[in-house]
């Protein structure tokens, strides 16, 4: 089970490989907000998104033997990356499965830093799951999955330890913190970290509208699937449901989840390229853009209190970055 | 005259004030110049450039009663905010002359810091001298020149000690170091940081070309002018001659300067963008473009051994941007 000790030696493991990322700020953005807006930069993260820490602090953890022989993970992009960059520093063989229609850059990077990718068709039916058994079973695989690993979740919430501590840097200490949330274990991750070491601030995972399994699942109390399609704008956080280990510890430590409409994302990322000259990809600005436009969610503790949002990742193709910047 | 005891006591004045901004790197950037790349990101200091570190330098120095007179700055932008935001900070007045055809986000984002902005149109031979001597005497106004001033030099050296410092985390004492160029206070600062805290790097200036006075007057032993257009793509760091403070330093510390095409210039913002997640403006991406595409000109002494490039703002309109990553 995922707790404090695990995130703290998920932290001992990736001191000096993983990069401890700014919490930006700016006037411009406390001005739209009507509250002081302190943002935590993964798209600052090796591999361009926070998934760097899971995959680091899975493949750290492995025995040199079982390690040695190679890792597997399904993913459209960014914990592919994450982790086949992990892999590539240990110096070990990464199979990834991605869906055929992820972001051409997500592939190509995945490819660049010395995975195998394995794609499939996932609007002809096309069962990653069978495949990836397949090839765990031949090569003798460790299967590192994106979110529902007490490892990965250990790892994400090394991204919690550090905003604890640059918010009180910042004199800081209570504040709603919104997390991008796609299967929850960033924002599990970080929820774990804060409830040790920042317990005055309360995370609120943060989801695009029609990918709204999390919020609709902490509101009913128990896991509820997205039944729309499995692709849309924001891709990196466009999972069918919360976990079964992540969900738990959302529903314990979380308040209610925020929803975003896409618009509202787009803004978001042309605010953080205005404001912060961050890049940041359709899935890693939703919690940006609650920060920015549903002030009355985030809850009646701190009335005009700070808030703390995650840029989350910041892997986007230039022809989309171009267009959603044109027309703002 | 600036020394590395002035830099430290503008450091000591910008503590818990002036972000320290990440060094930051990419496998990718790497395989393109052949050898390790860091980038030290001043597109993420405070008003989006390294111009903050000197207006603060200079503003926090002036005694209590002259600073509240106000002050004055002369600047196509960068300079303009970075000034604008140190004296809204404290509380004081900040008057502005900027050219009428300086970017519009620069112009706009020098108003909503709270300083007036008066343009005056360089085309049509307006003297900014004239303008600015007038409202210093009218209003008492003390002037903060953008580089040839050893306060802001001073400040802009506080970028040289967390090179210094980040650098040697990362296990480099040893590089070449590449700064953006315009008057040289950034690159006189940062070198005087630098032969103090890191003997064994090596900073040379870069330039865009037609804009390449540094670069000459350098290598013929005196200041040489410009004497093109004053207005060009890299609008940040276009001056008509290194400053009479600046040159002497340069001409002591810094190895030959490197010239860069326009073209080269896009691809590196393409490159921070994909790579770093960073939003580079045109002049902000010089040192990169070097770093990149002019391995041969970074001096024998360290053969492929590592280079240190300044991203030094990100300023820069969105349709610019747009129009930058769509030709890629």
């Amino acid at each position: 089970m995922s707790d404090i000790g695990m995130i703290e030696a998920a932290a001992a493991r990736a001191e000096g490989i993983v990069r401890r990322t700014p919490l930006l700020s700016s006037p411009f953005l406390d001005e739209i907000a009507g509250r002081p807006v302190y943002v935590k930069c993964e798209a600052l993260q090796h591999t361009g998104s926070f998934k760097f820490r899971g995959g680091w602090s899975a493949l750290s953890a492995l025995t040199d033997d079982l390690r040695a022989r190679g890792v597997l993970a399904f993913s459209s992009g960014n914990h592919a990356q994450g982790v086949a960059r992990a892999a590539q520093l240990h110096g070990v063989p990464a199979t990834i499965i991605m869906p055929a229609d992820a972001p051409r850059l997500k592939i190509e990077n995945t490819r660049a830093m010395g995975a195998e990718v394995v794609l499939y068709d996932r609007a002809g039916g096309e069962d990653r799951n069978e495949i990836g058994a397949r090839l765990r079973d031949e090569r003798g695989l460790t299967l590192i999955r994106p979110f529902d690993e007490p490892l990965v979740i250990a790892g994400q919430g090394t991204c919690g330890l550090e905003i604890a501590e640059q918010a009180a840097e910042a004199g800081v200490t209570e504040a709603t913190v919104l997390v991008c949330c796609g299967g929850g274990g960033f924002t599990a991750g970080i929820a774990l970290a804060l409830e040790a070491r920042a317990p005055g601030m309360r995370v609120h995972p943060v989801e695009p509208a029609g990918f709204d399994d999390t919020a609709r699942s902490l509101a009913s109390g128990g896991i509820v699937r997205n039944e729309g399609p499995e692709a849309g704008f924001c891709d990196a956080i466009l999972t069918p449901a919360p976990g079964e280990i992540t969900f738990p510890i959302m529903s314990r430590l979380c308040g209610p989840g925020i929803v975003v409409t896409e618009e509202e994302v787009r803004r978001a990322m042309r605010h953080a390229f205005d404001r912060l000259k961050v890049v940041a990809e359709p899935g890693g600005a939703v919690a940006l853009a609650a920060a920015l436009f549903h002030g009355d969610e985030l809850g009646d503790e701190l009335g005009d209190g700070p808030v703390i949002a995650t840029i989350s990742g910041g892997n986007v193709d230039r022809a989309l970055f171009a267009e959603v910047l044109a027309e703002g």
